[in-house]
């Protein structure tokens, strides 16, 4: 256990979160270090040399993962992996990923100035391209070997450009991402600290949430086609209105959540799309998307099955044709019981207050759980607002955070 | 009475429709003579070219509002209009307005060849811009002494081109317009032949239709505005979710029409859009029109107070703030009763399949019940179609529409 002299410094923390945010910040006040471009670019040397300054070895791998390596006593033991990213949105804040890194660093810079030695190895990871310019988990797929040639030479962003022009412009083979992929028996688990980008935490008035899953997910763009009619000659009976269908099935989501789902259950239409779009036409067709997630791939089959018939139902009803294309299928991720009962028991000695949660949303650990067990700490996100400047945490709550990561460290990477 | 041999022939109005059909079709089969455009212009010279051979007296007033007169024994006496417009919609069919003139200037044809002389002179019009390239009505409007300066100088069409500009382009002075003003006290009566554009009297296999009436309409623009939030991490009871209270509104809708509508009522959501609109964020925003119909202008009103009541109560349910605008209110018209009796007689007379009916269209008809007696004939839509190249209506119920116009015109404009 880390004695008092050897826990984790707010103040250090708060500087490094400080310096950073000013790479890639705009007017606005949102920070745009998109993956790859000059900012990205600049924030993966900044914090390079800051790992050297802590002591780490460093070294980026084929997918321009940033690795900053704290050597263990034996080299034959599986590392253990710790950190997140630091690319970001578009006018982002300056937690998303970044804490994660941040907090990993301090926590490595503490146990190198304490002198204690791990028994494996300790890399902490700044993994590229989380936040999706191009697709999304870039280092971290590259790293469980997910990604194909067809990947590289295929990905383009929303403005169009193509990976390989970038990486390229920013000096990278992207080729080399195909190197990147890790031997599974060289790494024994995999933690991550991230904000919640939720409002459970905050809302509870609770510190830290010790992560037990993260959400599958499922992502349909449905497609309903009646007829476009005039709004003033065409009678209501006489009508096949292909929004009414979207209606009546937003009204069914939430029996549809109540009959077939869990408490984790989420169900979201986030887009419509009307066809002609006029106010004096009835849609004649209405495209829209259904974003459905749980923690149980049972509950998400379920789920999906209910939402179909449903569909089916409406469609029937109101003589619509009825089509959908699924866009994703995710499956979930359960935590690693261990690695799980390290960080409650971490939270719990620290006397913090914390729960028991599930991640609603997609983090590079559900990439790296394919390859090793893992783990996640979250803080909570003020209002649970992120992708925004509006995105924050308490300065205590990071601090609570920081203490968890390292006793969960400890109790993993010091066990004789 | 018109005896058999003077009666309207349907080769006579197939022919004339074929042939303007012709001025500004595009490959794709649709016609594109939208307001003031050179196939507009070249339209109004072969009509009124087919006037002057009718024996008809033509001239334009000041919003190129195109007029044949047959003259009457009177020149005192009130005059009857009788007419459309020719204009179209872009990509429209050859029926809608067209047909109202074209089988107008026949009967007119059909009396001068005769020989009997209407009572009272009998104008045709073909009105400028019914279609709404800039704004629609523009000729009626006009007539009707509806037109202001500002309407000449700000009105602009979709593409950004102004009324002004465009108006000179075509050789005419737009402030011209504001002299198209016609003295009320001129006018006895204005009787207008119009495709039905919905699927009534199609789907009861009926040849005439009776307009009694013109619906009213409100169009409002509805904000609802919540939160917009991770479509993962937010749990469904924590959410505000703008979209969710539209799905609620239209859930509304049937009910508020059962409630506070007649059978004539419509309402219809033609368009939404959500914002931020992505698939994974609860929507923040919704935008929708609600565009709402009655013959009623009570009703209208019972109708615009119980939607505000269910969008108050909606945004109350869920947290959301709502807020509209209204983009229009058309007052309803009710027809003339003497028009409607003549118009029915001659159905009546003639055998035909009729019934009495509302007009959920708008038509120049609406603006010219400000100043004179309105009726108006229907005649099928193919399965309601128009504003389209699939428009149409079966050659036999023309024929049956323009025997009625003339019996109309015979019972107005040949009493002692």
């Amino acid at each position: 256990m880390p004695t008092t002299e050897e826990n984790v410094s707010i103040d250090r923390i708060s500087s490094d979160l400080k310096e950073l945010a000013k790479i890639g910040r705009a007017e606005d006040g949102g920070v745009y270090r998109m993956a790859f471009n000059e900012a990205d670019m600049r924030g993966k040397d900044w914090l390079e040399q800051k790992m050297r300054e802590a002591g780490l070895e460093t070294r980026r791998d084929g997918a321009c993962n940033l690795i900053g390596r704290l050597p263990g006593r034996d080299p034959e033991a599986p590392a253990l992996l710790i950190g997140s990213h630091i690319d970001t949105v578009p006018c982002a804040g300056i937690l998303d990923g970044t804490l994660g890194v941040l907090t990993g660093l301090e926590c490595l810079r503490v146990m190198k100035e304490s002198g204690r030695q791990p028994v494996q190895d300790v890399e902490l990871f700044a993994f590229s391209d989380e936040e999706g310019r191009f697709g999304g988990m870039f280092g971290s797929q590259a790293l469980a070997g997910l990604i194909t040639p067809d990947t590289i030479h295929s990905a383009t962003d929303p403005g169009g450009e193509r990976l390989e022009d970038v990486m390229k412009a920013a000096g990278l083979d992207p080729w080399e991402a195909l190197q990147a992929r890790r031997d599974p028996t060289t790494i024994g688990g995999y933690l991550e600290l991230h904000i919640e980008q939720g409002p459970v935490l905050s809302a509870d008035d609770l510190q830290v949430g010790v992560v037990e899953a993260i959400t599958g997910l499922f992502k349909w763009s449905v497609t309903l086609s009646g007829e476009p009619n005039h709004a003033g000659t065409t009678p209501m009976i006489m009508r096949r209105d292909a929004f009414m269908g979207v209606a009546d099935f937003a009204h069914e989501v939430p029996r549809i959540l109540d009959e077939n789902g869990s408490e984790r259950s989420r169900a979201t239409i986030g887009r419509v799309e009307l066809s002609p779009g006029s106010p004096n036409t009835v849609p004649g067709e209405a495209m829209f998307t259904i974003d459905v997630r749980d923690t149980d791939e049972t509950v998400m089959n379920e789920l999906a099955q209910a939402t179909r018939r449903a569909l089916e139902a409406i469609a029937r009803r109101r003589g619509l044709r009825f089509s959908y294309h699924v866009d994703s299928w995710i499956k979930p991720v359960t935590c690693d019981p261990e690695l799980v009962w390290c960080v409650e028991n971490a939270a719990e000695e620290e006397g913090l207050r914390y729960r028991r949660m599930e991640s609603g949303a997609a983090h590079d650990a559900q990439i790296i759980a394919s390859i090793c067990p893992v783990g996640m700490i979250f803080v909570p996100s003020l209002n649970g607002k992120s992708h925004s400047p509006a995105e924050w945490t308490a300065w205590d709550d990071i601090e609570a955070g920081a203490k968890v990561m390292l006793g969960a460290i400890d109790r993993l990477a010091f066990r004789s």
